[in-house]
């Protein structure tokens, strides 16, 4: 047996195939990788399996939104496993069975291993530049590191939040290039900021749609100092005799005291984009009463008189009288 | 001969059929009403002309949304005639003709006039209420008129515009829902806001959809004391390589002075609802800085890497500078 931990840390996915036509995959870790890879390999007609350590997939996008997507998973024929710590993998030269913490063991054709990222900092850490308290390289908002004239962009580099104001690690194309872009911009002469970061994420899984945006963990927002409220909607993306109409859930919090929006998560058939909504509430620090009185668009082939959002607004501010 | 002018003001949709199956329709009007009819007649088999007495359609989308709104209406096979003022109609107890003020008729089994909306206030000007600016019944920001104990909301009613402050006029859906709410609330002794209008307006037209917020007009903006300058830039949907990918063109106008976000629209196959950001932004007075800078969702299936009211705020940005 070899473990996960005998793999490349850089290179945390890895793909063992067989030879012949493999007809199943073990996937390990319900983050995006894991959840497209499931639907591009049940595409393909394999038997997918999906393990995940923690109760949730999609961990940090609410358990709300994460329970719509493991429903939906499960009727798209992925074997689920919650709460499932894989110890490893069997197989001569190839992977045959999957063994989980517990003993048990899956037989696989394929094994598929994406459960997170960590920042490369290995070369910062060779130069004695400064890591941050998220382990990756510690910026200040142009993307200046601790060493003269280096700057750190990308994967392997904090941002800051937009909510807590405290560094943070995201490892998104968008907070990439938009940090290349402001640091390119910097050292040719026109100091720019990188700009904050609220962690905003969209994937597709299967059918659906699920984003995520700011503070979603209530826990989370605790240690950030808040009073955290949280409400999760069922709603409908257009009236209902409209043709398309399709459920949507939408999660907010806020803090109670401040009525500041926090975060919020998103999932649906049809337009989680709506997160965009909540991560310009965040970035222009709207109440929950601000953002429900925001004045958005309205028409029955796009969306009900209140928008979800403003709907899941609304409900969020009534508890936060109470 | 009868005119437009003959009918009644507060009844503006006024439709004339034939005796057995009407074939060609005359639409007065390239507003929301004109463009929903044209594709419903369309839809339904009928020659489709559309006489819009400014030069464009959607006038309050700007020139660059209504320019692509136009060439799609003339796609879908609707005569089109711009800059042209429909006189009245001939006929005898039914439309036969429409007559045009340069002195041309065309022949029509059916017409429609969707030329704007009024307020009718005179309810309130028979009580001595006071109207505003706008016509409309001047309110406070709880919905209150001048009348001790009398409060107006929805069509009849002005609100205040979240980017001048001023008295505003916008008889939509969601402007009069939620002051009948925040009202009803205050009333019943829970003083609510009516909260702020950005005139946020969605439309489909056949296969687009066109929506537009805030102040998209470089004269209304300097009429409100703004130093304007805007951009459109055509985008697309998502990345090139993803099944789906659509054209979208979205405008933005900001202040040069302060970099505020003033307003903006959007058109394309797909995303017009991507306006609620721009919308959001407003309600957050984001300087368009701030909004090249918000955290948007990306993932290939939803999205470029820079959304495309990203790059557009990026390219105002960037002659913002100059």
């Amino acid at each position: 047996m070899f473990t996960i931990h005998d793999m490349d840390e850089a290179d945390a996915i890895e793909r063992y195939v067989t030879e012949g036509t493999p007809e199943s995959a073990a996937i390990v870790g319900g983050g995006y990788v894991g959840i497209e890879m499931a639907e591009a390999l049940s595409a393909r007609g394999l038997d997918v399996s999906l393990y995940e350590m923690l109760p949730n997939v999609l961990q940090p996008f609410g358990e709300a939104v994460a329970d719509v997507v493991e429903d939906h998973l499960r009727d798209q024929g992925v074997d689920l496993h919650l709460d499932t710590a894989v110890a490893g993998f069997a197989g001569e030269g190839r992977v045959d069975e999957v063994h989980l913490d517990g003993g048990d063991s899956h037989s696989a054709d394929i094994a598929i291993v994406g459960v997170g990222v960590k920042p490369n900092a290995a070369l910062a850490e060779n130069a004695a530049i400064e890591r941050g308290p998220t382990g990756a390289i510690a910026t200040d908002e142009y993307g200046r590191t601790s060493a003269a004239n280096v700057y750190a962009a990308g994967d392997c580099a904090e941002d800051f939040h937009v909510v807590t104001g405290e560094p943070e690690h995201v490892p998104l194309a968008l907070t990439a290039n938009r940090a290349g872009r402001a640091i390119g911009q910097t050292v040719t002469g026109s100091p720019t900021v990188v700009g904050e970061t609220a962690g905003t994420a969209i994937v597709k899984a299967f059918d659906l749609g699920a984003a995520r945006t700011g503070i979603v963990d209530e826990e989370r927002a605790r240690d950030a100092g808040f009073d955290p409220v949280s409400v999760t909607i069922t709603d409908a993306t257009r009236p209902h005799y409209y043709p398309g109409n399709e459920e949507i859930q939408v999660m907010l919090v806020a803090d109670r005291e401040t009525g500041a929006v926090l975060g919020g998560s998103v999932v649906g058939r049809d337009g989680a984009k709506r997160i965009d909504t909540v991560a310009t509430a965040l970035h222009g620090g709207l109440t929950v009463t601000e953002l429900q009185n925001a004045d958005l668009a309205y028409a029955p082939p796009f969306s009900p008189v209140w928008d979800p959002v403003l709907t899941a607004a609304k409900v969020l501010a009534g508890k936060l009288e109470r």
